[in-house]
């Protein structure tokens, strides 16, 4: 994601930028796991590496970061939450990919948790994975208000009423009227909250104010939506070898998508209008937002 | 746990304190899930309230509950945390129980999770728990610079390098070197840290100072280890029906335990000892600290 948007970019201030934020993600994320003492066992230490720091998109902290970026903070105030929101998305791809859910051998081109160690130790690495989210969080150097608001937000984004309630109504979709009502719904809190509170909490921790938050709101809502919608079409016209995870899954398992609702044309001008909305959020911004326009227009072009 | 406590209380002042942080504490478990919209599947909420709102000894909030007493602060400051390590036990509880860990059937007399409802749902649960958990302290109303340290302390009581890590290594336990020091590694992180840091929560959200805190700290590391020394004998002398779960599991897998290292007389006494230590811990503390007192001795006394 990162490199790939760096290239699509064309100003070359913005590609230093993304090429900087993209290494300080990738040593944060370092970071967080060196400070583990002996009290954490070594092959779970093992575990959380394999998942952590498997090679990955890094859209959730890249997000972060450049709406941080985009209200003027600092990015050493965002960088706990971006290494925050990474470990919540992480830990989610290993509960789903357990035998009881999705069922699932291959993740990125590797092996998953489960596969690669047994599944007791993926369990535990789903919920260590999640305590250290908020142990980073706790680390943040921002105003303290600001960090109840920001732990409060990450946990409905993660919670019953977002990621975790997602994946619940997706494992029982079935069970749900057949529909764009459903569709949304599990996308807005299965993909859609993660992504949201992502951009939500960089702007928030980089100290930006209420109407700042609110055009991230609608930027972080639209993106999200935008990038399932990119998700479904992926999984009906790519490759395995492309995604580094099964495809066609979705459709195998009889999963409500939107190429299933509305065909491949109809759902492709539906991401693009997404994206459009998402830009339109971040109208009051000057081009310190750039970043982030870049980054939603390049979503509709990803091939994994 | 609470009105065996509240029974064993002399003063009567002090039985009324129980009886009512009992009920707040209870109304508040309740609460804390009546917030729930529509967001939230509604298997999800059965599940997550059959596990919550099940009679449960509460002995994690009751402490956090009574070491804000001692310190003078407000129930309401603290009532947020004690949900929240609640929370926290009990996702630690159904995770334990799956087939891939514990494969328990029973649990405080009841179905286990995964066999009430099914593995998939166990697992979202635990993890919505735990999401859960962050969220009602984000909600703590105290001073804001409290609120980071309170997400960063109970983050790191419950993930890899407490009762994460704690768990990891009970499950491999047969792969540690036989003796009091694996089964102290483990026992100080798989029930001793949610035990210490509910009492330095309910600490450091009421507005301890820290001299008290770290009186509470003593404490509430000498109360989880007599908890712990407890447990191991009661696994070798309870029946089942006491308990709630399956006993006697601890011998029948191989788990090294206090009885099985030193003998059940030795272990009595290492466990008087434990409670003698958290109750020096509170020795700068005034009568308002004696209903943690009291609670440390009657643990040497529970049957289940």
């Amino acid at each position: 994601m990162n490199r790939g948007l760096a290239t699509a970019v064309s100003d070359s201030a913005d590609r230093q930028l993304l090429t900087a934020l993209n290494d300080q993600i990738e040593q944060a994320l370092q970071q967080s796991l060196e400070r583990l003492g002996d009290d954490c066992p070594p092959r779970l230490l093992d575990a959380i590496r394999y998942v952590l720091l498997a090679p990955g998109k890094r859209l959730r902290p890249l997000l972060a970061c450049l709406a941080g970026h985009a209200v003027g903070g600092p990015a050493r105030a965002v960088l706990p939450a971006a290494v925050a929101v990474e470990m919540i998305h992480c830990y989610s791809l290993v509960h789903d990919d357990l035998p009881a859910m999705d069922d699932d051998d291959l993740r990125r081109g590797r092996a998953t948790c489960h596969k690669a160690f047994d599944e007791a130790t993926a369990i535990l690495v789903g919920d260590a994975l999640q305590a250290l989210a908020f142990e980073q969080l706790g680390r943040a150097e921002c105003d303290p208000g600001r960090l109840g608001q920001a732990c409060l937000w990450l946990a409905q984004a993660a919670g019953p009423e977002g990621l975790v309630g997602g994946q619940m109504d997706d494992l029982n979709s079935d069970q749900l009227p057949p529909g764009l009502e459903s569709v949304e719904r599990i996308h807005r809190r299965k993909t859609g909250a993660m992504i949201r509170v992502s951009v939500e909490l960089g702007g928030l921790l980089a100290g930006g104010d209420q109407s700042q938050l609110d055009g991230l709101k609608q930027y972080g809502q639209s993106v999200g939506l935008a990038f399932q919608i990119v998700d479904d079409l992926l999984d009906v016209e790519s490759t395995a070898e492309e995604m580094g995870k099964q495809v066609g899954k979705d459709r195998d398992h009889g999963k409500m998508t939107y190429p299933e609702l509305f065909g491949i044309e109809r759902s492709r001008q539906l991401a693009r209008q997404a994206v459009e909305q998402a830009i339109r959020g971040l109208d009051a911004f000057d081009r310190s937002a750039e970043p982030l326009r870049e980054l939603a227009k390049y979503l509709l072009t990803r091939s994994s």
